[in-house]
């Protein structure tokens, strides 16, 4: 029986030739739209997603040939794996691939806006030395806390291992997973000692929208808030308004809950318009696990997973 | 006998109490000017500077009751300390209280550039969402080089040991220095090795201009460069050769040969201008060192080896 996979978006050739050596005939179509997909899922019995392909519950209807999902990268929250289950479609993601690059990301945006690097590099870049204006903030004696404890979370915390820092982390699923970078806490503790806070939490239907008002004002210190997990766990008009009310001293974010501007509305402009102006805010465009070895990675734990699994 | 001090910016108030306790008369004059302290050296017995009061061999030739000069923070190039160690007068510095934040900075600076978090930032807030343009370069896995390990190198090397990366580095002064963060090498190792530099040199004669543009052409790689010390120990014209040859991939420097810019040639603003335009470049007034923490630190650390020395 011929064997057809889809990928989606540009992967490393690890896992085209593997595949391909394992006797898969891959569609390698890194441009292709989701209406492309949507017109020809029925075709395949693989296909390799980015978050640039969502696969609603009617792709999964239509995708009658499929045994596999795999995912280059954490998180498929774009793709509704409960109607893949149902069908017995297994979901396959690598976010092992880019957990460490994740972590990384995490530490340059919190020093980067205690430091406030980026204002006092476009100042000094406007010919001004203003030692005073852009004296700084020290990381180390701070406690942070780490919201959710998977695969980002505790690369994140032992980036922060030689930084003097007391690393707490709350995770709603694990207890007692103390280790040698972080020391697990309830998450009352997370809100009363937290200097700053870092989200490491995937994208549910329990963590949607999670993060609010009423989440943030639980902290007991104005906090530094980091998120690089999804926009949409924390919205910006949460943000924006705790920015606001000084409760966030300074935001740092890879994400947003809607990536794709060219979509908004014209009052979400108006908001995100309001939240990217901001002075105490610093933002990435969802790149803090995306650096040419995590592409490597991702293939090289994606093709291990589905090789692992004859049946697929 | 009375002993006045004269302390020349602004310092924590633990070190003027301190020395009102231990019986000094304290002048506290944080906003006087060097001619003011050219013009009335003579009445002191001690004098706190920082890199804003400059000491020649003039001023102590003048300062007829001068016993110490005590300098809140690391590095006494603006000070003739062959001149006081003549006459006998002790200098003391407080390296050990800013070295924490001056490694943090490194780390922050070194992200930064990898990350191109500053560029992504600006252009993220004009409202695009450039994931691609944006993809990061990970620290984990590149190696190191530290080039002086006194007390900022180390502060560094520490805060690397959660990165996952080779710290390697080269003192002159010191061999065998291995310890858990860094591993003690040649100059030709370095040389050899190093994906990334960062310096750590005190600016002295043998310092001054070492950096030049056979020093970078030595490394085997195209390097990410980072300077944290003293300006004068890379100038401005050899960081913008390398960084328009590509040899500097790009540099992260919180100091200049030149930090006023008010006392630049024409000639001299035209090249600091192509520096401060280049795009390779990351800047920040020189304040890695400058926290409200370390002001605390430098006056208690000052404090102590004053007071440590019964004959001052």
């Amino acid at each position: 029986m011929q064997r057809d996979v889809l990928i989606t978006d540009l992967v490393d050739d690890l896992l085209i030739d593997g595949l391909a050596k394992a006797g898969y005939n891959v569609v390698y179509n890194k441009d292709i739209a989701q209406p492309e997909v949507d017109a020809t899922i029925q075709n395949y019995t693989g296909i390799v997603v980015t978050t640039k392909i969502g696969l609603t519950a009617g792709n999964i209807r239509d995708a009658v040939k499929l045994k596999w999902i795999a995912r280059a990268g954490s998180g498929m929250d774009h793709v509704d794996v409960n109607a893949a289950a149902q069908k017995g479609i297994a979901c396959i993601c690598s976010p092992e691939g880019n957990a460490g690059s994740v972590g990384e990301h995490c530490v340059a945006m919190l020093l980067s806006i205690l430091r406030r690097v980026p204002e006092a590099n476009a100042a000094t870049r406007a010919f001004t030395w203003q030692t005073d204006e852009y004296r700084v903030t020290e990381l180390e004696g701070m406690t942070i806390g780490i919201l959710g404890y998977g695969h980002t979370g505790p690369a994140f915390a032992r980036r922060l291992q030689g930084f003097g820092v007391d690393a707490i982390a709350y995770d709603k699923y694990k207890t007692g997973f103390n280790d040698a970078f972080a020391k697990s806490v309830t998450l009352n503790e997370l809100f009363e000692r937290s200097d700053a806070l870092s989200v490491h939490l995937p994208l549910t239907t329990e963590t949607r929208r999670m993060i609010d008002t009423d989440f943030i004002n639980r902290f007991k210190k104005d906090i530094y808030f980091v998120n690089t997990s999804r926009g949409n766990i924390a919205a910006v008009g949460v943000l924006l308004d705790a920015l606001n009310a000084g409760k966030i001293k300074r935001a740092a974010v890879d994400v947003l809950d809607n990536e794709n501007f060219e979509t908004l509305s014209d009052d979400d402009k108006r908001l995100y318009a309001s939240l990217l102006n901001h002075p105490h805010l610093l933002i990435t465009p969802h790149v803090a696990g995306k650096s040419s070895s995590t592409r490597r990675r991702h293939a090289s734990v994606l093709l291990a997973k589905i090789l692992d699994r004859p049946e697929l």
